[in-house]
């Protein structure tokens, strides 16, 4: 491809300063603690003692941070960079140093040499900095240990941000990953109107650890028709060893120089075709009195998708340092991942390499006597707010606003009595967000994801106000696709949970909804954002973010034709494994409850939010009054469910959490009035489960002698819990009561089977419960023997019952509490 | 693309007369539970209660069975299957009870009326066959539920089986997710000399549940630069809902001898340039005497990598299924996805409109009066064990051999007394691993696979016996690269362990090394195939199979520069909710416990191993003989390494599980012999973690009696445990000393920072451990206050120390056993 020379020498010359000093400052970042502009010659006590970091993409990133720079200034850009390849921290860190911002937000980073030596000591230093990119590293929204989700989190951090421009760096081992794969197709989801743009910068240094990669190995042609067939309009930078610097400089401004101008010219086209956000954007023709809500930006036909451009710049891996050590090639190899000359205080040979190498980005030419950057070095940065560590987007928390949460009221299940009617309670839910998308038409500031579920997951209300954002061809048969939708839907949790991430540590809101089995397939980014999120706490300039909020459905009780494989309770025990300061688990039991409990988690700032709800039919147990006292109390006694006297304490404890062992719990204690009628029963319903972790160990425990009000010391507590039944004793282990407590829960027996021959199989059903009551209560009277064995027959009735009808038994099926409870 | 014409008319009508059969056979199974050849009209109560199952992809994969039925007979080709559409059971089951080998693998399956019937009413009831494909599947290897492994699996099958195709068919649906995008580089590690060939056939019928599909809604020129970015040349097949099915079978038909041809060219092209497997396929002239065990498949230039071919199969969703219901389209759009036709027992017009559609494949062409299916419909249908659902590789057992696994003499460390040297854990279980791949250097039936990390890992002397796969351009500066190897390194965790996954369910062995954190990339994964496992045992005719083995290395405790993002120790976690009867966790203290349990992973059957273990310099603790007989047991007493008397009961007990806690644990009780010589210290080393279990729990549970004759009923017990302390708790709370039971572990305490500040952040080091034994041993005399508080001291000299000179404490650093036990 040809490019326009369009860079002036003395340009030229300023972009080399500002990258040789960024080569600089990430070479010592990995040796130095002392002589920090090479004042004098260097000694063997200047050097850090462990030479721990990475020095192999330092040298690449810092050419796009130059360059990216340079398009900001030039092309008057709102821009941000996800940096994805790993170990890029150095060079991130000195960009952030150099142009100042560093210094603004910590002050022990000040632009002078104590500054820059304070950067070099702590850098992979221990409690100091990390050679990835974290949230210590400013204008970075992008953990770089894992890879993978570079690209997802750019385009999450463009969505309904017009004006940005986010530059997503993509190391090519990182590409190599599944999740990076897939977020290829992303471009397929930016709506061009609504939407800012995302310039993909792969790059190729051509190995990882220890190993070439792939695409820096494939023939070119071949890696040019895979991101032609990914969608984008592919421009070539390649430099080698001995390409001369300046001829980079000016392919690499050249080709941002297109990026940007294709991009701009894409953006105006869109947005000419869109008179204005929102439905009146909506095509001219429609037939809005017939479904004036449904499906008003339908706009059938090709997409008007721009291909987007995308550079593929390839520099030498461990480029301008040590060419070779020892007589063994480094530059350009594997061996330069890391710190490409070792043992540098005891060997004076590796010693004089380092200084030569170091010498060789002429510092003098590039600070002053006390360490600050010269005007040749800083010629090409941004001023203020654009520089890259100063971006607010970056800091997301500096541009979030409060939602404007729609009033509970009128989307809650009116109640008249407990358990009278029945209502699904993610369609319940789904109003109210719809409601919710309704008030954020303007401000597009918050988003649903999911891998093509939201009608499953019975959410598809929402589409009454925004349809499922789509930019490739539409067929007149579709519905609820549109150019401009806030739903995203795509067949990659992945992607819905990098894009998540990336709109929220952007400053916005969003949800991702999802068959609970299946998140489980995005449990390490959920634990990095868990991590990320921790460690934000300890950085004082990060401002809080909107939560990242789960609500999984489609749970494990009622997979009735899908079977064993869409059973799996355990991303609740995964996220309970993390730093409690950020995680929170929720268990609506039904419609009204998981009303307030989404209310909650969009109000909360800096945690993993999991909420679990079903989505079939479930009895309404508590009014919305009732349900917020629930849910602001995370647990409580459900007084009008037990059979104990006011005041006392009951025979037995019947608990509960989630909404199927709610319905089992509440049946179980049904049965044991009409059967046992002397015993006191007291049903407890658990909503946030941490509140049964000690205060010590979670903010949301309950004290001890407010849980031993609850739950008692010492009487039989028999727990009927959503998830695997273990996971309730390792919370309340050093509570009074644990030595009584009898849990129930999934127990890894599924099948594809009715809903009530799941709780059977797993022991959780409400004849069971009935059972373990008396199994476990003392004292009981001889009558208590017939009750078990008449328990005990149902269940055996229900075996050939199921096996025969292929239907649960009829007393089941039509079970009520309002039925019971006369 | 042209395509000749190859088929009769004759033959036409036979593939047509199968296909018929298939689809009518999958509509049936949603359907029917009487009538099941239509020798009477269709009445409401030959109509299931509930109608569930899925209908949308049967007919697409019916095609394919038919006609890679066809290209088996054609080509004498020894071919398997991997079903990646979600929901694709129908079809499937379909073909082997048609081809009759489900008849003759499960009696209730006989090729007549009564098997038909019972096919129909087994399929989506309760406890019955599920609509994805599971290990209940004849032919399948591949669980349909969760989507996106398919190709991986197909992939992992065709290593190391020269003469096997491995047809892979990949939904568009499943296309979508991550771990599909990255397994389309698969073939850039197939090497064509000794593995078998993957033909994908991208099947797109344009919709998922709800949604159209990417891949189908994106012009075809980008689809096909896609494809062949990805290294495949494509071929297209697109039938629309009125394309006759003649032309579609005519193209199919010649698209499949076309691709069978390439592969057979690839192949014979490829196998002549390597004369024989192994290193004497060396390319000559190749210097073996410089280092000849090194490199001796290094072929450097670029690759004679095939470009394999594909089919992009386009067909409607729906297919040959009810064009429209009420005045809806239904054929081709998602609305087919489940059953088309609903409320069939109510609706007189839906159940006229079924039988129609039924009556369509005009089955009293297609079976006899006894419902054995007609030899027209069984023309294309390949002999015996080339039956796809009688394939021994899609039931691997039975092809499995044991692994001719070294003996461990001469890999073992050699030790004189405990903790008197250091070994690295990993780097001696490589010296055995290479051994074992130079014993299977022609079986070939063992690979090593990982992301990346083989050197990282310490792993890398198994590049004596075999170097990394590779398939792209070979540099001559890089090592341990060649064509034939059979370690296989990408960065993507999925594809390592989806192939894996293919390779073991096909009969072969192999292990899955990875740093610890990143394992919950594939927990998703992992747990499928447990899934997978428990329900096989269900399957009588499904043999056992290679256990899938995971050795986490580079763990929590070690991650020096790496810090928090790279600490996550609760893949254990994730795995012991799992199936018990599946699911081991072991964690050797030291190099020659690790060679014992690595020993016997690979010898089990049937289950997930994961082995956590360290890669840096570790105290030897135990001799050969004393690691087998630690390991057989599992757990046990280190008398060597306590103060009690024999035969008595200790004061305390200090256990540990993991490389890290035991050596602070040792280093605990050397601290307690010295400062409190009067205590009766008890050492428990843990190896196999659900030995804590109960035995009603788990297979490896210790009985009661045992486990309180290590653990004691009421001493304190300190545990020092590699993970998330509270699994510890979870797996004992039901044993008599819980309540005295402490553990200390990981608790999401993590930097970059050194070994030891690691363990200080975790309050898991030794002096901790000591105060912890102090803390809770009653009767201790005032010397213990004192003891206490110098403990206390030298972890504040430590929090000084290690902020001061970045390294650990010399008295930590220099710390060994041996120096302490005199």
């Amino acid at each position: 491809m040809e490019l326009p020379a369009t860079l002036s020498d003395a340009e030229t010359a300023q972009l080399d300063a500002h990258w040789r000093a960024l080569n600089y400052l990430s070479a010592c970042q990995l040796y130095l603690r002392d002589n920090p502009l090479l004042r004098e010659p260097l000694r063997a006590e200047h050097i850090k003692p462990r030479l721990l970091g990475h020095w192999g993409s330092a040298p690449g990133l810092g050419l796009i941070y130059t360059h990216l720079n340079r398009a900001v200034r030039r092309h008057d850009l709102e821009a941000m960079c996800v940096w994805g390849p790993g170990h890029g921290a150095p060079a991130v860190l000195a960009g952030a140093w150099l142009e100042g911002t560093y210094g603004e937000l910590e002050p022990g980073r000040s632009r002078d040499a104590e500054g820059m030596l304070g950067l070099f000591r702590d850098f992979s230093q221990p409690g100091g900095l990390p050679s990835h990119t974290a949230p210590d590293v400013p204008g970075s929204i992008q953990e770089g240990g894992e890879l993978g989700y570079s690209l997802a989190h750019a385009y999450g951090a463009a969505f309904d941000n017009p004006r940005l421009l986010v530059c997503a760096v993509v190391g090519d081992g990182e590409a190599e990953t599944g999740p990076l794969a897939a977020a290829w197709h992303s471009g397929k989801f930016l709506d061009p109107a609504h939407d800012g743009a995302v310039l993909p910068v792969l790059h190729l240094n051509g190995y990882k650890i220890a190993n070439p990669t792939l695409l820096a190995r494939v023939p070119e042609d071949e890696l040019d028709a895979l991101l032609r067939g990914y969608g984008y309009d592919p421009l070539h930078v390649t430099a080698r060893p001995d390409t001369p610097h300046e001829e980079t400089h000016r392919a690499l401004a050249a080709a941002f120089d297109v990026a940007v101008e294709r991009i701009r010219r894409a953006q105006r086209e869109a947005r000419a075709r869109t008179t204005e956000p929102g439905p009146s954007g909506a095509r001219p023709g429609a037939a809005p009195e017939t479904d004036p809500e449904a499906d008003p930006y339908a706009e059938p036909g090709p997409a008007h998708r721009p291909r987007w451009p995308l550079l593929v710049l390839r520099t030498p891996k461990g480029w301008t340092g040590p060419a070779q050590v020892d007589g063994v090639p480094v530059e350009n190899t594997w061996r330069s991942h890391q710190v490409p000359l070792s043992g540098v205080r005891e060997d004076p040979e590796h010693l004089r390499q380092l200084e030569e190498w170091l010498r060789s980005y002429r510092p003098d030419e590039l600070f002053d006597a006390e360490g600050r950057p010269t005007g040749q070095a800083l010629a090409c940065v941004p001023e203020g707010g654009r520089r890259l560590g100063a971006v607010p987007h970056a800091n997301g928390g500096r541009l979030l606003r409060e939602l404007p949460l729609p009033e509970l009221e009128p989307h809650a299940v009116k109640t008249d009595g407990h358990g009278q009617t029945m209502h699904e309670p993610t369609r319940v839910l789904g109003e109210m967000l719809t409601e919710l998308f309704r008030a954020t038409r303007r401000r597009r500031d918050f988003r649903l994801f999911g891998p093509d579920e939201t009608a499953s997951n019975h959410l598809d209300g929402t589409f009454d106000a925004t349809p499922r954002g789509w930019q490739a061809h539409i067929l007149d048969t579709d519905e609820h696709l549109g150019r401009h939708g806030r739903v995203l839907e795509v067949l990659s949790e992945h992607m819905c949970q990098g894009w998540l991430e990336g709109y929220v540590l952007t400053g916005r809101h969003g949800l991702f909804a999802s068959y609970e089995a299946f998140a489980h397939i995005v449990a390490s980014m959920a634990g990095q954002h868990v991590k990320w999120l921790q460690s934000s706490r300890e950085v004082a300039w990060r401002r809080p973010l909107a939560s990242l909020n789960y609500l999984l459905t489609s749970h494990a009780w009622r997979q009735d034709h899908n079977g064993f494989s869409h059973q799996d309770p355990g991303f609740i025990d995964h996220i309970m494994n993390k730093s409690p300061q950020v995680v929170r688990v929720y268990l609506p039991p039904d419609a009204n409850t998981l009303l307030c409990v989404a209310d909650h988690a969009l109000r909360t700032r800096d945690t993993v939010n999991v909420v679990v709800a079903g989505k079939q039919p479930c009895f309404d147990w508590l009014s919305l009054d009732e349900a917020r006292g629930h849910c602001a109390r995370g647990l409580g006694v459900w007084e009008w469910a037990g059979t104990e006297e006011r005041g006392g304490e009951p025979d037995v404890v019947l608990a509960c959490a989630g909404d199927v062992p709610t319905q089992e719990t509440l049946a179980a204690a049904a049965l044991l009035r009409e059967h046992l009628p002397g015993l006191a029963v007291r049903v407890v319903n658990v909503v946030d489960i941490a509140r049964l972790m000690p205060r010590s160990e979670h903010p949301h425990g309950l004290p001890d002698a407010e849980f031993d009000a609850v739950f008692t010391r010492d009487k039989p507590v028999i727990f009927a819990y959503h998830g695997y039944p273990w996971l309730v004793h390792r919370l309340t282990y050093r509570r009074a009561v644990h030595g009584s407590l009898h849990v129930r829960g999934y127990k890894e027996m599924g099948s594809t089977t009715t809903p009530f021959d799941m709780v059977v199989r797993n022991d959780m059903d409400r004849y069971r419960l009935v059972m373990d009551v008396i199994d476990r209560t003392p004292g009981l009277s001889v009558r208590a023997t017939g009750v078990r064995q008449a328990m005990e027959d149902v269940r055996t009735r229900h075996h050939s019952w199921v096996r025969e009808h292929g239907t649960d038994l009829p007393e089941v099926a039509e079970w009520s509490w309002s039925a019971t409870s006369r």
